[in-house]
């Protein structure tokens, strides 16, 4: 590993990353074509919050929360900071005083393939984390690891730069330059999935808004009226 | 696997399901005999709600939700849908869409041996979700499955019209002819709940209240003024 | 194992156990050399409290929560429940009706290596309990364990008269005689970060206020302006 | 629970069973459209044994092998004994000296969704063991279950009577009247899959074998000659 | 924790150590009251080793074997080292250098609740080691732990002198005080088995021999002749 | 993701490759500064093997192997397929016609996040597996994935044409370019390790061969003569 930290990096256009943060994981990730979340394991530490913004990357090694304090340099207001591991930990890397200085430089939220400790503190400051575990094991500065280079998290290969969203279902990254495309797809996603709301909630069945009998049929499913049926059948 | 959907199934009375439901999952657990509990992984997908109901059932492939669309129309107000796997799958199986048609119909929750999303519009909408996973990752319709068969969730058989109670502490699941019978263990047992709780809460000891002293010293146990007299004896 | 109670514990001063309970489980867990941690399997059945008090043990067998009510009787106001099994379980072995018990006696609340139900009752009651588990798997009162004799809990060894603290961070245990000692360094841990907390909000980088620029230089960290440097580098 | 054995059950045509296991679990799970499979826990506790035979079941409760008893009775010759559990475990519940008895009788193997012990005999013996864990922790014989009655096992309905094999790729059930239909499909596969060997063992590629290449264009496949054509597409 | 290495400890007459070695993992564990087992995560880096010895344990860091070093030279021939961690850790602490040091030593084994590797040079030199995990992840020697002291390895309170058995069934510790009482209880075990064995390969079942019939009819097991049976009952 | 094969990769030298492998996972890993390991539930299907070559990539879909015969055509003798999922999946995406197919191009073994299945028939052919599970779960050929790109296995992110080692140990990768210097650092160890290894065998302690008894010290290790003296210390 080099031990590296990259000072600049290029971020997605702030409308968009907004944008983004507004449709939430389940419909960005479906917009591009159902890639880029992270492993159902990273959980919000309190639920509510929906967050999005540009990637800061730090890698760093188990039990060592050395360069979190390396990353909160390197963020602009509006940067998500998203830590991977070299090898897996569930050691309590962040807590309440390095959020305090996390909220003063505008970073909106943490991503951390480890563990988070301090949750009650953290939910009142209303500074979100999504991690893998709750440990209040501490942790020391010992051993420098890299900052804004690609990074493992949860599973997936994120970039400096790539746009973050984070809420209750979970975690997604969209590739920088795909932003504006991924986002035209979500809000596509979103209009026409208003509609659809309407008609469900008056209770027309997806099978048919969906047109979905001719192909189930075609697929191989047979109606019968009663498991009495099922056995003569 | 045959690919049939059932039309008609029976159910138990609405009152005696209704009653499962106040009684809560630990109290109906007991009043079986201690059977018929879900493993413990799955858990709601917020706190507080608690649901009976006659099941609906699905068995559907991972990645694939083509059959909740199908269990949507076999419902009637009063049901929960209940979900199998025909393999161990986490991805987000069902979301806002498909509660939003499930509410219209009147089904009551979901059951779900896989992964649910969009848990925050979910919690909004008061639909309740028992799930494996909280997931963002969006499934095909492309291969067909059953319904209102006899399924395996959770590691427990379920078949339709079962009935189906599910709160914090988990999902319990009656077959349908022992419903009466284990209502009437279920309200006995609350009842006999209801004077020992007063007696607890004044102080008196379970060891009195439930006679266990004699028993206890028949089964061996021992006691004595301290951990020195533990050294000597 | 033998099969035995024991009566008598010696506890440390309740100002020192109160105490360290408002200091929580992070920053004892510090205070004491990072040490005591039991794993972070261990989850509180809801959000939000934090408690402190001394270990009254009990070691009990998978299924089996017949010694629940042997501690019962040996605890005083301020002491908290610490439950070991014999072979790791999740059934659900404490509910409503025992922490009816244990609130009239003054216990604090309940850590145990095994599963608990009753969880909406529970939080309504405000008694708070730290398992490996929720489960409505109910148990049988067949085979005696041990009182107030030396447990393994998640991972940690715990005598009897230990000190507990848990919280949303998970559980904290400070063996009897390092008591005093940890909550001095606790205080002053507090004390000093207090100092911090205030320079970090106001925008002050952890990298100046610790001095860490020089130490991360010497441990081989590198900052670049760009990844084209990198490239090149 | 109903408390209950059956003693006779319908069972395939020995010479199906005994096709069936020559096939393997693999060939005969994709012979029966994909299905039947025991979650992938479950491990033969020794590598090499491949079996087959007719599921004679037993409901057993957890750190109770009373049962196995009961069932060790019910077989005959050619049989396999498969073992659910009423709630989670990994107890020893099966040893040399079951292992004997079950020998003795031409017990063929055993599928059990718990633990193992005496590995190191039962290999020496020759008599294989699918189970979830090895443990040596020890049984009791206190509580009843049931045997000849339909069981879950590793997340799969099981039905006396059902052929089961079993062999290094894990534990394949086929319903009993599926048994002669299974075994067609299977050994046409097999016949198709040797004249395919040879081809690939010729250096024939699968793209051309199987005639992939427009289909994998269709479904969007691009092929580049080296990364940089991917930067510049 | 006291960072302390104690160089004198008890043991258990050699004589017991090895008899006990010879009734295994598991009739030692039953000889013991079912009591005394690690978790069966536990696992041997290859089969069929079979060991007992005197239990020198070890208090480490995750991810720092430095106390490795410091236990060989307290350990005797016939001796076996214990390692617990201060906190959950899968890194391969122990290999070939050390293995080497160790049976230079007559150190018979190793139990580690942490990762193992150069496993195939160990299963060539014939050192055996249970372990969590195998991984080739490196250690650092940089935090001293404490020696001959009490631990906690997988679950189970270990001290100094204890007598280890470790097979293809997992690890059992015995009380050093107890280890006399416990081989007398193995052998009366075995020497019990013997005849049983022989009476169950020749045909005998379980049912006859152990006399359950009567005491699983009291029990409430009913048998019925056919599933038919079963239906009208 | 782009549905993408690239066709030509670089590749580290034949002698640099092969000469990797004969140093093993170990010593590779610790030769690159203790980075480059794949998580350790990456396990051979048989023990024994040990092999090294040059990656090339694939990136696929949960039970779909349809990419694992377009990475066929691209590897060269000498090459091992390395497989990414788009999620996580233990489906048995690989068996022994795919095996006959690689074998007949001269790829040295498969590295897969995924499962495996006919491990008999590998273990036959000799050609090896490091997988996620075992599983006969059969698998689709519907979805186009990406071939030689950069993937995640394992938690570990892999470029095509990387140097992949894998044994009993687990999988270490070296990054193409750092090849070289990695295999020097890594003779270097060996060379240093033989004498080592002599002077352990003869009796010499690692605390003298390493000079570990004064940093021991200064880091604060005691040692006592007995127990005893550490309760007056």
């Amino acid at each position: 590993m080099r031990t590296v930290a990259v000072r600049k990096i290029d971020r997605a256009a702030p409308t968009v990353v907004d944008a983004l943060g507004k449709s939430g994981v389940a419909t960005v990730h479906e917009a591009q074509g159902r890639t880029g979340l992270m492993q159902s394991y990273m959980r919000p530490i309190y639920s509510g919050a929906r967050i999005s913004g540009s990637a800061v990357t730090a890698l760093v090694h188990p039990g060592d929360n050395w360069m979190m304090h390396v990353v909160g340099e390197l963020c602009q207001p509006g940067d998500i900071v998203v830590v991977g591991l070299s090898s897996p930990n569930t050691d309590g890397m962040f807590g309440d005083l390095l959020a305090t200085s996390f909220m003063a430089r505008g970073i909106r939220g943490l991503i951390i393939d480890a563990g988070c400790r301090d949750v009650r503190d953290l939910k009142e400051m209303g500074f979100p984390v999504w991690s893998k575990a709750v440990s209040a094991k501490g942790t020391v500065k010992a051993t420098v690891g890299a900052a804004n280079v690609p990074i493992v998290c949860a599973g997936l290969l994120v970039n400096p730069g790539d746009v973050v969203v984070a809420d209750d279902d979970g975690v997604v990254v969209v590739p920088r330059l795909d932003a504006e495309t991924t986002l035209a797809a979500a809000q596509a996603r979103e209009a026409n999935e208003e509609d659809k709301r309407k008609r469900l909630a008056s209770g027309e069945l997806g099978l048919d808004l969906y047109k979905m009998r001719e192909p189930l049929a075609k697929a191989g499913l047979v109606y019968v009226d009663s498991a009495k049926d099922l056995d003569e059948a």
